[in-house]
């Protein structure tokens, strides 16, 4: 029976997750690390218990998603609204820079055109799990340096996507203009939508439900709907899947308190699963080759260096603390990175190798967030407290 | 990107089974029959929105093991204890009368040793998936009745395991009863572990935990830890996971009302996508071959007499309101019969024709047990009203 083992799989990877989270915030540590440490040594590559079912990057996404969707809630629009211009300068910033100097890099290393823009591509997309963890877990959801972080990583994930449409079709040939005025008109009506008519017509659906017979009553049911379909029509549409769940918080309002009450049983259930998966998926062997070890090592610290500066300078007008906060804030990569990765490989554009460095950046950026955004979000709060009562 | 689909059949199930949950109960109906059916419709053999992705399996198996995990945190070992006897008797009669039943109707129908063994054995096992929910849903676990199919369940399971190891070992011909002891040993370990040392190594832990660095201290945490740990190792051991994850439940015995609630978000969340997947597999297409359809109903019928009358005459003592309930009750058949039909499929003793009765007589009582047992539960709760006011 498949379901044996992935059951066993997942008790082992809640256990071990759990334990840690409890070990590391014992240590003052951000629990998120922890789960992504007790992932990479329970899973394939290290001890084994674990193994590479899809199954579980399933419930991985699930987590991943319910978390988004509670930071979403936690998050208003008017609140985006107000540093909209500062996010989407980071976004842009943060695009622009890891895109080219990653280009740059690669060619003067001596890579062929098309795997330095595959690389370069996988460098692009923050990952804002990792980030917005570590801020729930900090109660800095609604930190200035956050809205900006949240707000940038839903412009940034367009940005992404966009580009990953171009370099695809250059590797593949047919790529037409038009196809890629399809993908950014198919993204601007769904944000466009979800954020104009969204909330309204949420309040509306879930008002009616209470007195039309077949509209769940349950405020939670029609949230979990709610989150599923837009996470399943984002990532239809080419987006992750996380950046729909964030857009479903953002707009749900209607018995907030309530929904967020017992969507936090759910997240504690389902969350760890997405960090231990993720810190599974690392082969610490693709460091065995040193050319590799280094050429790994340099792309991590281009593609942290060029997503902090492009945070920083992004935000810069809202004050150093922020700044920095939101620098950081930007640096993790994820999915989005692989999915590049996986599509390069599966063109036969980039090699093993090649995929093995984009891992190592995606994971690597990923571990070392956490523990430097925790001290740059507190230093942050403290400046704002500063500020109020100064 | 297979993640993709997956998040839109999850959408799909979720949504269809909300609303026709909604509807049915709108109209006085088991919302559980409303899900089967919402599932039914959209499946692969209906409508064909939702695939057949062994992803949804997984979903749907989790909900199942937080619906019994539930269920058993509402039910006590002592409890239990007190009907005992009548759910031992319950659980014996309900096995032998279905298994002796079964055999001897395909045998005299004509069909081979092996496949009247492997159809019987199919017939075992009830699927206390739908009955608990049933119960939960009209508020009525507590109840004698249900406290005996919940008792019955248990060792009506570790039956169906040791019928089915005796029939797969004639099958392929290396059966020794050494094995079987080893397995009726292990099985006896567990349950014995489990019931007798299980509680009071949970409140040890948990109150440890306290103190611990390295214990969750939320006791949510380590309920669904013990859930997901008790339902992968009565799995690994041949029982069915939803046994383990009742034990649990039923063992877990540390601020009950607090996880109580925090399971409940849980279980609105994740248990329609097990009775909308369940009713998915149905297709209404083996009906079609009128001989097939025949033998469907003739095994779906001598399925649900037989179960029914074993669960009659072995609770009769306790008055025949119970007895009633108990009988339909123990009618669902479910994943162990499914089980057993794969296995028998595997090995190239049945057909794929025989494939499909086993499947049809697991769904049609699955689907037809919640609105009989609603009527019986009802008029068990008035007459024990009645008892304890005359």
């Amino acid at each position: 029976m498949e379901t044996g083992s992935v059951l066993l799989d997942l008790f082992i990877l809640f256990v071990v997750a759990k334990v840690a989270a409890e070990l590391f915030e014992h240590f003052h540590q951000p629990a998120v690390v922890g789960e992504l440490l007790a992932g990479l040594v329970v899973g394939p590559h290290v001890l084994g218990f674990v193994g590479t079912d899809q199954v579980l990057d399933v419930v991985a996404e699930l987590g991943v998603i319910i978390l988004l969707f509670t930071v979403g809630l936690e998050t208003s629009v008017s609140d985006l609204r107000r540093v909209g211009r500062s996010a989407t300068m980071v976004a842009l910033l943060g695009v622009a820079l890891p895109f080219s100097i990653g280009v740059g890099a690669m060619v003067a290393l001596g890579y062929e055109d098309q795997e330095a823009l595959f690389v370069a591509a996988a460098m692009v997309a923050t990952s804002v799990g990792v980030t917005a963890r570590v801020l729930r877990d900090l109660r800095a959801v609604r930190l200035t340096s956050s809205r900006v972080v949240l707000g940038a990583a839903v412009v940034d994930d367009i940005l992404a996507i966009l580009i990953l449409a171009v370099v695809a079709g250059l590797a593949t040939g047919d790529l037409s203009s038009f196809e890629l005025a399809l993908v950014f008109g198919e993204i601007s009506v769904f944000l466009g939508v979800a954020i104009v008519a969204g909330p309204r017509l949420v309040q509306r659906i879930a008002r009616i439900g209470q007195n039309v017979p077949w509209i769940p009553r349950s405020a939670f049911t029609i949230a979990v709907g709610l989150t599923l379909g837009l996470a399943a029509l984002s990532e239809s549409i080419g987006l992750a899947a996380i950046i729909g769940a964030f857009l479903a918080g953002l707009i749900f309002d209607f018995r907030k308190e309530e929904v967020a009450n017992q969507v936090q049983p759910v997240s504690e259930f389902l969350v760890p699963f997405f960090f231990a998966v993720t810190g599974s998926r690392l082969d610490p062997a693709v460091f065995a080759d040193p050319q590799i070890l280094w050429l790994a090592a340099l792309i991590t610290v281009l593609a942290a260096l060029t997503k902090f500066v492009g945070g920083y300078a992004g935000s810069r007008s809202l004050g150093r603390a922020t700044a920095l906060a939101v620098g950081v804030g930007m640096v993790p990569r994820g999915e989005v990175g692989l999915i590049v990765a996986s599509l390069g490989l599966g063109l036969g554009v980039i090699s093993r190798d090649l995929f093995g460095v984009v891992v190592a950046m995606a994971v690597v950026t990923t571990l070392a967030t956490p523990p430097v955004l925790a001290v740059f979000v507190k230093r942050e709060k403290e400046e704002a407290r500063r500020q109020r009562s100064g």
